[in-house]
């Protein structure tokens, strides 16, 4: 029996997505070949790799100065990436602190040029969205992270900014519209609403590119992959393929603003039993609550075992809470069903 | 119907491996969630992981001091982390350069080091294996591709050297025996002999690690990911699911002994139909002969297309040659069946 996938991710896929991604390790599209076992140059996956790419573009609304690559090495690796590609020593950039990911990220930049922290919800253990702080004329960009998986937290308005703005959007790319052009970077882990661990989303602003005098290692160029539409070596082929059925999906279901408005009324839908229920309280600030991750804890921490117990017993995993927050955690991206978000809110109730 | 697949890479699985890493899409052995949407952390893939990592120290019986890492990257990305690992500022290294990949390797250590290319096949089209070369004193390590899919060379006895041998086998991983304890780093990107594009497996004797002040970014340091038995950042886990599978495979059919005699076989098969049929010639020099990548050309290279055509006819695919070095490349992998080698072979006879 299908369990109910509250997991964090490596996260919960469109079921569809699962069933054709399946039959495609068995033979791919009646090539008598699996994709597992296919050249990443053959007419077959040069077509998926056009495909995903231009699909990332159309949801995006992409102008044609960004260009998308699909890397590896997940949003990790673009915490150094962004830093060797966009800045020159001594040069100064932004960071936004909002959790475990940007702590990370601010981390990765020295080795490349300075960092400046101009805003930080430590000192409430990351609970809320830091909205008040000034970006210095001298930086070369400002770099956030739109949706905090750890605490539940989410950036609900992005800032004007005269500075491009980097975003590590992980683990909420494709669950809203934004406005694409008013990024300089956008990078996302695939693993939660894009596909399955493996591949990393990557757009860049090209005329962001060849500022800086640093010699970078050719795999660490973004231009290397742009130049060969990220086959300049044998790319993450199948999850990359699972990247593309799982976008191919979200254009079917409406696109990014159907994807937005199933979100909210999922969100909706848990965050009114938290706040009603008196047993259960959220964590986040309500104001910058996440549409993807919905943290909650119960007033009584001694009843905790027994919810999880009546969880796994109704299906229901991924749920337990980070250990940095405690209490629960319920990953809701885009290929959660309501019915699934359901079936844990009558669970809350009848506790 | 199944093609024969010769292709270089991604390259051929072995079919029960295929069937298990189709139905895992569907549902992970019966836990109710297919193994793309699965926590990375959770006791299932944890396993997983535990497994991949023991069965290649046991096929390659490592020692203790060698620890085993699924990364992701590719080989390309090998060849910058090598140096900026184990080379300090000043410090040299030697290569031994035998193809594209080496090549492409050599281009990465000037950031790091300097680099001597102590040996070169490349006045003959690296159509051979050198055997003659002195390795300095004064040098950090010695680096070798020991198998080139392109033009179908291989080493077939490793140097004695004072110095750790790094080595890139991508091509021929797992097909022969080799004496794991002669080197200080072994890489390959996992889509020839071990799975599916998408990682790539890292082996390190890890004193060698630590040596060199250079402020490495935390993902690009060996000792994160030895750490965290590669389970820093969420990993590559289908690809690295794949290989387990194709590793308990290869311990099924008898381990790297019998994959070794399987393989020599196989390739014994053909190129004696290359060395006695008047209308083929072998591209590398004899003694050099890979046993992964046979590359061949018909004396009259009018004929090419035609033969092609045939191979089409009988479902053979992946044959037509690397660009490089024209004509046709055969590659028969750890999971290419004999029957398929007979299949082109006849097809060569009847030609």
């Amino acid at each position: 029996m299908k369990k109910h996938n509250f997991s964090a991710g490596p996260a919960i896929l469109p079921q569809s997505v699962l069933a054709q991604a399946a039959e495609a390790v068995k033979d791919f599209e009646g090539a008598g070949l699996s994709i597992l076992e296919m050249s990443h140059r053959s007419p077959e996956f040069s077509a998926v790799m056009a495909e995903a790419i231009s699909l990332v573009r159309e949801l995006f609304e992409l102008p044609d100065n960004y260009k998308v690559l699909f890397l590896t090495g997940g949003a990790s690796s673009q915490f150094y990436m962004v830093p060797m590609n966009l800045l020159s020593d001594g040069e100064h950039s932004s960071y936004i602190n909002t959790g475990t990911w940007s702590t990370k990220a601010i981390k990765e930049v020295s080795n490349f040029g300075t960092v400046e922290e101009i805003a930080s919800s430590k000192d409430q253990n990351f609970s809320y969205y830091p909205k008040e702080y000034t970006i210095p004329e001298n930086t070369k960009y400002l770099h956030l992270t739109s949706n905090n998986t750890i605490f539940g937290t989410q950036i609900k308005e992005f800032p004007e900014t005269k500075v491009p703005m980097i975003c590590d959007m992980s683990s909420d790319v494709f669950s809203r519209r934004i406005d694409a052009s008013k990024f300089g970077v956008i990078y996302a882990g695939a693993q939660k609403n894009l596909g399955p661990a493996g591949t990393t989303l990557v757009i860049v602003r090209e005329d962001l590119l060849g500022k800086t005098e640093r010699n970078i290692p050719t795999m660490l160029d973004y231009r290397t992959h742009i130049a060969k539409d990220s086959m300049f070596n044998t790319p993450p082929a199948y999850p990359i393929y699972v990247c593309m059925l799982t976008l191919r999906w979200i254009k079917e279901q409406g696109g990014l603003q159907a994807m937005e408005a199933k979100n909210e009324a999922k969100a909706n839908l848990l965050y009114n039993e938290i706040d009603s229920n008196p047993k259960f309280e959220g964590v986040a600030a309500k104001e910058d609550r996440s549409l993807m991750n919905v943290t909650f804890v119960l007033k009584d921490k001694s009843q905790e075992a027994a919810f999880l117990e009546k969880c796994e017993a109704a299906n229901i995993s991924g749920i337990k809470g980070h250990r940095s927050v405690g209490g629960f955690r319920a990953s809701i991206y885009n290929a959660m069903p309501m019915s699934s978000v359901q079936v844990l809110v009558d669970l809350m109730k009848a506790f």
